[in-house]
């Protein structure tokens, strides 16, 4: 039975997924406007998604620090570019105990600055090169539309910072990050993406070029996960970090940053959930694995603990849900909250030897004899099996709403039904792209470096075409 | 040979910590004022703390979220006493996206306001009660002078904030928390502490009483390490967090709020730590062991390799340093870091099949022949012996520094030597913790609630004493 609380998905997808955010108790708005709260469950996946990219970050050398919060305005105006993109979504702190302060300080909307600023005066040789720096913090854009998870003045990422001294290592750490990031959306998240570079328009601020990793929302719209830029010499050039390099001469640092946020959670709940709540990948999924007792003869609690002990020992994260309610309203609030797999011990199905399994991604049932089954090979097949049925199915999604747009017209077509990834050959200029965002907001998502343009001629002017380009609406 | 750029610790303790913090990496000052940058060795501290207290808090059903950084101001000032304590060391944020706000938002100095906020329009019903939530984040307090970790604008910490249904429950809890914030000092960063109740004067502005874990540093001053509260119904009254009890009647929740912080990585340091830098409990240090190797035989390497195999097998967080500085520079390296075992695997020591094992607590060295020797079973002994021995040495040196004051006399002449924990009878008021305020700064640390007064009479204004208190100076 449908989720009552929850609006059908093909009716109205904002409201859906507003829906679906609040039925799985995973945010909540607060009295701060443009803020929310993370409520345990949503805290859950950001904690799972934190474990695996920290662990890594540092298998790849990385390690964790922690910078101020707060930015002196005349550091933050060091840095042209930087200041023009963030200048205008920034909050301003002007009293500090009781007192108006001399200089105003921002709370920061990303951390270029202040890495920098700490660079400045920690770098000598190329013996101190590379520092591989990141952080787990908060920060804040002032934004004026917001949406749980999606765009909120606060939100949680981390940010990589990182210096080098060569340019070489620092593209190569520039295209690594990347690597993880779309390795955990495919390989974790069960999101298929699209990775490429940035037009000079979309770039991130001050950046010389930007990696992005796009993925594709179930109504069709886009969604940046995870951008890795290359800065070059142009931050350390504004904040003057310099390096005596293997030939003992002065030599600015070659820079990169990288950043994925808790917007993740929103692109997860946009790919996978459903009309009946939140669907989640098993690798991603907090709680994997729900076992519901249904009576409470010794049978069945002999069973249940059995069960539960042996996935414990297994590593596979499970629970037991021996609370009062009925087993219905049990299987109602499992599924809303996206468990994988929901394991039923009942004592009438126990009578014929059988238990239920339950995979939460295709609502399928599954009647089990106990004698022939080995409960840990079998869970850790079928979790395999939905890890990997869920990536399929958003992939096929995603193709299916991949389309070719050879000209104005396409774009139009393609936009009034339900939009997608739009490939397009571009002649690079910005013009171009001013021209697309008049039709309901299209954006460039990424230029894709390694494919050819599909016949030559920019689909917005017609003149000769210098990329393949990836369009789309975005959140 | 004394680290030379660590000042000596009984000459000026002050810079001899300033010292430590930043031969061992810790922390350093940025261009914010009064806020520190925390650097790898010192954020890694804080990730392995997080990491044991967190798993902690998890097994008593604890659940983490994350609540906005900004307080609007109305809601700021529901609470009276909280206010007071709070409102002259806040930041306020008056202008966002270019434009002056309607209503100022603070940076947490603390979250009960969002918390209470939170829980009013989330519990129904006493079946969703308890709500045991925590989080880790930064706040800020405005304070005037700083020092890293002890003392900073901005700080980690994390705060837990329960509500409950009943007295019983929510009092029981407080003192849960303070036996794993106790248990944490004492077995995980052999930090022997003393436990009480505050003072009305010194409890958290609101709570109906403050249990404190207070440790006592080398130099003989106080830290508060570690604070759980008790609020009863004060807040749930003043931000109308209500429940239908069992009776089905309408109540106001019992709630309780706990925190620790990166003071502790400051304790740990002033506790611990030596002329020649960090020493780290082999319990709480991120990296336990290093082997340096000198030379480069096959011999040695092998059994380089070998060792550090066998440690990572085993669990035991080891790294080799096998870079091209000096033996010598390795070691002292490995010293100022607080490295808890130095491993030497040199190839004239292996002629007679011997390795060299340095304590970094006493400096010890240990020769070791390696034909007798299991190196995982004698590196665990080893490591348990140094927790054991630093503990024991931090009570020692605590028992020394804890004195008895019968009179202000006694007060004046303990100050005027180093000073401790001073046990004195109290009258019970505030009157005579104001007088000795202006002694050097005594400030009560704790109630002793279970103890008995030491004669009756209050040591500052003879009158009948009610409490022994434990007084001195802190940080």
């Amino acid at each position: 039975m449908k989720n009552k609380a929850i609006t059908s998905r093909n009716e109205d997808f904002a409201q859906w997924y507003t829906d679906v955010v609040k039925a799985a108790k995973l945010a909540d708005y607060t009295a701060v406007k443009g803020c929310i709260a993370i409520e345990p469950n949503g805290y859950a996946i950001w904690e799972k998604m934190q474990s695996i990219l920290d662990n890594k970050f540092k298998e790849l050398g990385h390690v964790n620090v922690q910078m101020p919060m707060l930015i002196p305005e005349n550091l933050l105006r060091k840095e042209g570019e930087l200041v023009q993109g963030f200048a205008p979504e920034v909050a301003w702190v002007t009293s500090g105990g009781s007192k108006l302060l001399d200089e105003r300080l921002c709370i920061r909307p990303t951390s270029e600055t202040l890495f920098c600023d700490y660079y400045s005066t920690h770098v000598k040789s190329y013996r101190d090169l590379p520092m591989l720096y990141n952080q787990w913090c908060n920060v804040l854009r002032w934004e004026k539309e917001t949406r749980p998870f999606l765009r909120s003045r606060e939100f949680l990422w981390q940010e990589g910072h990182t210096i080098h001294a060569t340019k070489e290592e620092a593209l190569e750490e520039t295209k690594k990050i990347m690597d993880v990031y779309v390795w955990f959306h495919n390989h974790i998240l069960a999101i298929p993406s699209i990775t490429g570079i940035k037009t000079n328009k979309e770039k991130f601020a001050g950046a010389e070029f930007t990696l992005t990793n796009e993925a594709l929302m179930y109504n069709g719209v886009c969604l940046q996960a995870g951008t890795s830029h290359y800065f070059g010499q142009k931050f350390s050039k504004a904040y003057d970090v310099k390096f005596s390099n293997k030939d003992n001469k002065e030599e600015y640092v070659y820079q990169t940053s990288w950043g994925t946020t808790t917007r993740m959670i929103g692109g997860l709940i946009m790919v996978h959930s459903d009309d009946y709540g939140l669907v989640l990948p098993p690798r991603i999924a907090p709680k994997q694995v729900v076992i519901i007792p249904i009576g409470s003869s010794d049978k069945v609690n002999l069973l249940v603990n059995d069960y539960k002990s042996k996935l414990d020992e297994a590593g596979i994260v499970s629970y037991v849900d021996d609370s009062v309610k009925s087993p219905g309203f049990k299987f109602a609030e499992a599924e809303v909250n996206g468990i994988p797999i929901r394991i039923e011990i009942g004592e009438r199905d126990l009578e014929n030897d059988n238990v239920v399994f339950v995979r939460r991604d295709t609502r399928e049932k599954i009647i089990k004899n106990i004698n022939d089954l080995d409960i840990v090979t079998y869970v850790k097949e079928l979790l395999e099996f939905i890890q990997n049925d869920m990536y399929e199915r958003a992939k096929k999604r995603r193709d299916e709403l991949t389309f070719e747009a050879h000209n104005i017209e396409d774009f139009k077509s393609i936009i009034s039904k339900t939009p997608g990834f739009i490939k397009a050959d571009w002649c690079g200029n910005e013009e171009c792209e001013v021209k697309l965002k008049e039709i309901n907001g299209i954006k460039s998502r990424c230029i894709l470096e390694n494919e050819k343009c599909i016949n030559g001629k920019c689909a917005i002017c017609g003149k000769e075409a210098k990329h393949l380009v990836v369009w789309g609406i975005q959140y």
